[in-house]
């Protein structure tokens, strides 16, 4: 692709519908210099209270396309707690400043009605084993609904079928999400979605918190204790970097001394199929590639994280 | 969209993989004449054995496309039985001089390494209750499977993302599959898929008996026998017709007197959700729109059925 425009110049569009969604997606298509071929689009899926985890993601997606769409949706499919569908912070008008400021071309944000004009879909979309383990154990449903609203969204931003200058099309997930991201990976490559998923890495506090809207939730108290995850990481992480054995059992040991946070897993997986790596904790170095996954409770807030491990 | 160009001086390819595939579409749109707009691709998908009913598919969406791509792929994941799997007729030569007298652009016969090259989908399509009743009841798993090639059918055969000239997308089933239809519907409304869903017609034999690449399996006395369905789809649509109460009851009456043919449901459903309605049989005459659902064995062939009754 060609150098973005200035983003200064941009004038950002709020869509609500499908129909102003296409509409604009072509203008500013048709707006390119000439030239711009291939043209890329991307696609940010967002549930908004947008933080500088999302920031990166929209710094990303703007660097690497011509046209650049980004979502603000509250799937309620995803939660499977009312409670916490109810109380996540919707902060449309803050939002739309910082993507404004992030030189977004266009902001969809629909309501329920356009998302869900039927109510809950008939014909869905299934997780099977990979969506039941690790966040799917304690969140029932969620990755369902999460590919529900996903595969829509995939289709609504798709450029538009025509002949002519050639479009790419990409759609971007943070790393944070390990499980998503591999979901999503799964769902486009078992649907063959003309898209390339990209994926951009977790953002950290300075102290080490990867970035959340949940955070939000936590006292200053429990953030300093929550700091565990990230050293439980770092801890295992090391030893892979050294060449060391990993003895996955003194991570978790951390978290016993962390009183305010409750470990629910810490595992090493296969990065794509998340398969537990029946890995030695013995005296054998570890070789290969794999993903540390963690999920911890602080107070009612669930946090979770992972690390990439691998040569 | 204009009018196609002479049948007869179209070149038919086939093709196997899916870049070999993208390739043909593209070279197909860009060979239209100019001033083409919108353009128009129809994808008919087949599991092959081709016979009369598939040629009214083909011939209606070639009527109404510029480019046409049918798909042959027998896919192994809507049979619920190995055996009816292995011994589905794949007739790949014949089908093909067909589609060529018939005007097809391309033939797209991929490899079962093509469709699925990691082996069965990890994220599934699900067709819930929908899918659960009259053929899924008989036949579990099956319209999971059937969607599940839908869903990668309809992206592998997407005209591409770009810019310029419209092309309008369609797929064409036939209406003998009834349930079939109404859960792709389903999935395209469910999953936003970009591309309009035409249905064609059921083609009969002049006695009557629905086309089914399954009817080679009867022999004449039974495919005699079969003819008590249409008789059966008849009598209730000639009330319906006429304004008189339905008496389902007489029907199902006909197929006791056929000892050949085994009824397993012969029911009025609304044609969009499949739910039954709740008719009452007694002095009421018909209104409204429904859809006359029948399945039956004959010998070890099971034959569907249907017809719309409705104002």
């Amino acid at each position: 692709m060609s150098t973005p425009a200035n983003s200064a110049s941009r004038a950002l569009r709020i869509v609500r519908t499908a129909a102003e969604l296409s509409t604009a997606i072509v203008q500013a298509l048709e707006g390119l210099a000439p030239g711009n071929s291939p043209a890329a689009l991307g696609l940010v899926p967002t549930m908004g209270a947008l933080h500088s985890g999302h920031e990166s993601l929209v710094s990303t997606a703007r660097e690497q396309n011509d046209v650049l769409v980004v979502s603000i949706f509250v799937n309620e499919l995803q939660f499977n707690d009312r409670a916490d569908f109810e109380r996540y912070p919707r902060t449309l008008d803050a939002d739309i400043e910082i993507l404004a400021r992030a030189g977004a071309d266009i902001v969809f944000a629909p309501e329920v009605s356009t998302v869900y004009p039927d109510g809950r879909p008939l014909v869905k979309l299934d997780s099977g084993a990979l969506g039941e383990k690790f966040e799917g154990a304690s969140r029932p449903g969620h990755f369902d609904g999460m590919l529900a609203v996903v595969a829509k969204l995939l289709h609504f931003c798709m450029p538009p079928a025509s002949l002519g200058v050639p479009v790419a099309y990409r759609a971007y997930f943070g790393q944070k999400d390990a499980q998503q991201l591999v979901l999503i990976n799964r769902m486009v490559a078992d649907l063959n979605y003309p898209v390339e998923i990209r994926s951009v890495p977790i953002i950290r506090s300075a102290e080490g918190l990867a970035l959340s809207s949940r955070n939000q939730f936590l006292t200053k108290e429990q953030a300093k204790a929550a700091l565990v995850i990230h050293r439980a990481l770092n801890l295992v992480k090391g030893r892979a970097d050294r060449h060391e054995p990993l003895y996955l059992e003194d991570a978790a040991g951390l978290f016993e001394m962390e009183p305010l946070v409750e470990l629910d897993y810490f595992e090493l997986v296969d990065p794509r199929t998340l398969q537990e790596l029946a890995f030695n904790c013995q005296d054998t170095p570890f070789t290969g590639e794999g993903l540390l996954l963690v999920a911890a409770k602080v107070g009612k807030v669930r946090l979770i994280d992972n690390m990439s491990l691998g040569y």
